[in-house]
């Protein structure tokens, strides 16, 4: 049995840490969006003599402790009698590591293939045990609950699907640009006195955004958010500066990566590609704002 | 401008109500399925020397007092100072009052569209203007946090959307029988001694559901409920007997209508198709589940 998943990558425009020892009730408050481009997970399960988990990355196996979030996921959703082979494969449209939401991607799709397929557990059991091992293991606080939404979304109460809320911005008309540059340590970032920079300008953007729920609040106070906490600087700076002369709206920073985003009205496509062009970046992905849920369905080659 | 929403007809499978003299708070513990056909809306909106509002039901205006519940979320989410004509189009592919979610489906997508427009409000905010009208005007409880789900729901915990929750089930293969067959007043049911009834039998088949998360369980205790409750019988129940000969899955009632629903197997469609014909029944639709979220654009006329 093969079963496809697709779950958006998943940018953060800013946020607020809510840590708590019980899991399901960690995440963040924030705001962000949900791309077209993204993370495809399929899962292929055979019965057998022996319990074998495999996972791969973008067609390369990988070690357990090198997915330990999504082998984690995979076994605990597992029948406790489950015998045979699990193979999970996860397609990155995004580099890992770069502010995309990959792990939660990864661990989410997993969730929902291994739910589809056993039908043993709901839509929001299957996605809080995604949400726990993100967490658990540092993936993220706030990306699973995010993807299950789709979206420009706005997390306003933190916590595991069906614990927190998350709302959505009415938006028209444009594209997302995403430009990722390079890694950044989430734990580094949080470990780091910069969290109570970002507890306070978060708070601020958020409040900011809700009281005046509009894409032109988004962008501003994600900017003055990546800004102000100092986390936006440098040569990332200077380029989100030069994207800024083709834009209406301000560019940022994705939470947590070295990379950019933007919104883009059509008219100023060719524009941000002469820039890039010019910068020399060729790592670039213009999407659309996936405003769907995850898609989970029995995977039949060749039909689509 | 010309915005269009789409919101899924919904069924209810079984139901527990929640009476709240806080209409964000009141809603429904139960499970339904949400489905790909369902309510258009579509809204005009444009300004002027004086506000106007004006429905239209299937191409036919209606006076304020027929379109209360979408009268009062138009009313409630434009701005105090509008003036200008607005109007709402809806459009039902199942008749009113049957238990389609008709009511709740035009006040959705009113809230959605008018949100869209204006651009004022979240999604989450629009959309609990269309719950608080619902519950108000007596439209119904759960329908506009299930269609906000989409799916195979199961409502958990009672609510406007970002106050309740709802969790979805896992199924593949089925499509769904839907037989509008006639009126049925939910009030006169709620205010019966069969709340009693409904309140124990709903509680039953939540729970039988949550600990065996099925299409199989789901239809089985929808059933159940609907025949101990009383108000699966007569003809109507001869119908479902018809039914329940080709089908693998019971056939149930929909709450509250008299309507019949059932989830078909490819393999299952002509048989059903000839009971249909056998029995001179012509009014019937046979739609896919829907899973995705309400949908809202601009209409640009043509282009679809």
């Amino acid at each position: 049995m093969l079963i496809r998943a697709f779950v958006p990558a998943h940018i953060t425009a800013f946020f607020v840490p809510r840590f708590n020892e019980e899991p399901l009730l960690a995440g963040s408050l924030g705001a962000g969006i949900n791309l077209s481009k993204g993370t495809n997970v399929f899962i292929s399960l055979e019965e057998g003599l022996e319990r074998h988990i495999h996972i791969a990355f973008n067609g390369e196996p990988v070690k357990k402790e090198d997915a330990v979030i999504s082998y984690s996921v995979a076994y605990d959703i597992l029948p406790k009698d489950f015998e045979g082979e699990l193979e999970i494969w996860q397609y990155f449209d995004f580099p890992n590591g770069h502010g995309f939401g990959n792990s939660a991607g990864g661990a989410l799709g997993t969730a929902l293939s291994l739910g589809f397929a056993l039908k043993e557990k709901t839509f929001l059991q299957a996605a809080q045990i995604a949400h726990k091992y993100e967490v658990l293991h540092k993936g993220g606080l706030g990306d699973v609950i995010a993807q299950v939404h789709g979206g420009i979304e706005v997390r306003i109460k933190p916590g595991a699907p069906g614990i927190g809320v998350v709302d959505n911005i009415f938006f028209e008309g444009y594209k997302v640009l995403a430009v990722p540059m390079g890694r950044l340590s989430t734990k580094e970032v949080l470990d780091s006195d910069v969290i109570r920079l970002i507890e306070k300008e978060g708070e601020k953007a958020i409040n900011a955004l809700l009281s005046n729920p509009k894409v032109e609040v988004l962008m501003k106070e994600a900017r003055a958010f990546s800004e102000r906490t100092g986390l936006l600087s440098g040569e990332l700076l200077e380029i989100a500066r030069e994207l800024d002369k083709a834009l209406k709206l301000p560019s940022s920073m994705v939470m947590l990566g070295k990379s950019l985003f933007a919104l883009l009205r059509e008219e100023e496509i060719e524009k941000v590609k002469s820039i890039m062009d010019e910068l020399s970046i060729d790592d670039y992905h213009i999407c659309e704002v996936y405003t769907q849920r995850p898609s989970v369905e029995r995977w039949v080659e060749g039909e689509r």
